[in-house]
């Protein structure tokens, strides 16, 4: 038997995997607009509509721990992730489908309560739920949750548009969803008025963001924050063919991020970078665009920052210290971002 | 703390629970033509565009067994049971998207069977994968696949349009499934030769029939044949307000079944009308139709069976013997179908 076959997953990892998937995927029909590789696949509908689709799946003990989150914030969460990216592509959601798996012990209200959360969540954003399936788990609660929307044919944002010389933008703040996940791993509970756990509980998908930037074409390319800004910023840079400079001080902190970041991380910009989980948008816009940008965004009551710019060095991320050396992150110390 | 908190999931079973977040979604958007309650979800695209989705989740030690398959013929069937929803709703399946729960252990070349399985199954019925999500599972594999098909605004076909007076047909043969099924649990190998396990492990979809019937207008009401052939007649009875008599006698069994049945379970009936995973199509048809069904199912070298008929005595089904007495389980003895 050739070595290959008792390869483990872990050898490969998951965007390994994806990749080998995408290989094997290859599609060329012209009823599809983007099959693998962004943050949801494009089929076309007869005249203009572009149908945008993506599943997320959470499973507990590996995205979750029903002792650090609610089953009605894990209900808001799972569904956030989701509408994160059809934000991320600048179309409008509309349907979602639960797979749910649900272990034998889980008292009904904990299931009632998940619907509840989801169900609160699609009303924030005019969504409803057509379907899905429920069957019983081999191991922990696991939530897969499909959600389709839709979009105009030629205001979609894909991570693949950014040109040489545009600005990097990203919405809100970063971090904080790193750090709130550590207090809740250090034993804090979860509590809403603590700001950077709400983030990491409940975070805010930025829906309206994306399908202003993509209807006013003001972005070239964009993503959502999932796996922290420096990994999600690769995929723009590897799917356009462009590199990028990012500049740490540029990064847009929280106030709670600032004032508890040095108790959890020596380094202070480590869970900015690549904590992940935040679902800020992540996008590029063409350097004479950004007031239009920026008055776009303050419109709809949104903090938008320029962190960086694209460049011609093509796949390769430099991010920047104050000083203007290049930031490595610590590989020592109390952090693990 | 009332008492219905701790109420477990189990005391309101998998159609209960379906019920309840029904009764959670209610959904009156003129964009979507059906919810939750048939084989697929059916929403409008512009024009003439009707597009189907379906869910279907798939566990380990829940629904298959990585002891008693191969993950190649697991692919296969996975795609295969969500095939046969669009299929029983007369669609044209046309993506899918696969959420995927990995246990760490599990060897890469595993996953590659998996999907080459799935891609093998997909080709068959010019069906493109366009997305997903990996994970790691916090339990064993898990596969959740949504696949969307596209249909004609007025050739769906519903669980909900069988009348009084229309006769009820199913295609292929019923019960081999739940009979190589029993046959691999009593530890006989997984071996493609062997019909009964065959059917088990590698079900055909029915979309071609499924489609044909939907564009003649043959057929009044359609399910596909997954919990057993009596509880989706169930199904098709509380959606159309409509009762229904089936003959025993006319159930269509495979020559291996009714070889191998005996040896199996005391009751030659049990494993047909409750055994579930036949994927066959289980139809209504007005009896002046009865002809132009069998012609269209011949034209496609299917086999389709005249299994009993609609009646307005509501919701209740009634199962005959040969000799017309009533047809009650057999309660005792070595069969748990």
């Amino acid at each position: 038997m050739p070595s290959r076959a008792r390869k483990p997953l872990s050898a490969v990892g998951e965007f390994g995997l994806i990749e080998l998937i995408a290989r094997q995927s290859a599609c060329d029909r012209s009823d599809v607009e983007r099959a693998i590789g962004d943050d949801a696949a494009v089929f076309t509908g007869s005249g203009q509509d572009r149908f945008l689709v993506t599943v997320d799946v959470l499973n507990e003990s590996v995205h979750f721990s029903l002792d650090t989150t609610s089953p009605y914030l894990l209900g808001r969460k799972s569904l956030a992730v989701n509408l994160s990216d059809i934000a991320a592509m600048g179309g409008i959601p509309l349907y979602f489908f639960v797979g749910l798996s649900l272990p034998k012990h889980l008292p009904l209200d904990c299931v009632r309560a998940l619907y509840r959360g989801m169900q609160a969540q699609a009303r924030r954003f005019n969504v409803v739920l057509l379907g899905g399936d429920t069957v019983a788990a081999s191991g922990g609660l696991s939530i897969s949750i499909t959600l389709i929307g839709r979009a105009h044919p030629d205001r979609i944002l894909y991570r693949r548009g950014a040109q040489p010389g545009d600005l990097i933008f990203v919405s809100g703040t970063l971090g904080d969803s790193a750090l709130g996940l550590a207090l809740l791993q250090k034993g804090q509970r979860a509590s809403s008025r603590q700001h950077l756990i709400r983030r990491h509980l409940d975070p805010e998908p930025r829906v309206a963001l994306g399908k202003a930037l993509a209807e006013a074409k003001l972005a070239t390319s964009m993503i959502d924050v999932s796996d922290g800004v420096a990994a999600d910023l690769g995929h723009i840079l590897s799917e356009s063919k462009v590199g990028a400079e990012l500049y740490c001080e540029q990064l847009p902190f929280s106030r709670a991020y600032r004032r508890q970041c040095p108790q959890l991380c020596s380094d202070i910009y480590a869970p900015a970078l690549g904590g992940g989980e935040d679902y800020e948008l992540l996008f590029t816009v063409a350097s004479k665009r950004r007031k239009a940008v920026e008055a776009c965004a303050q419109k709809l009551g949104v903090d938008v920052s320029c962190i960086g710019h694209i460049n011609d060095n093509a796949e390769n991320l430099c991010i920047i210290n104050a000083d203007g050396s290049e930031y490595t992150p610590a590989k020592k110390g109390h952090c693990h971002f």
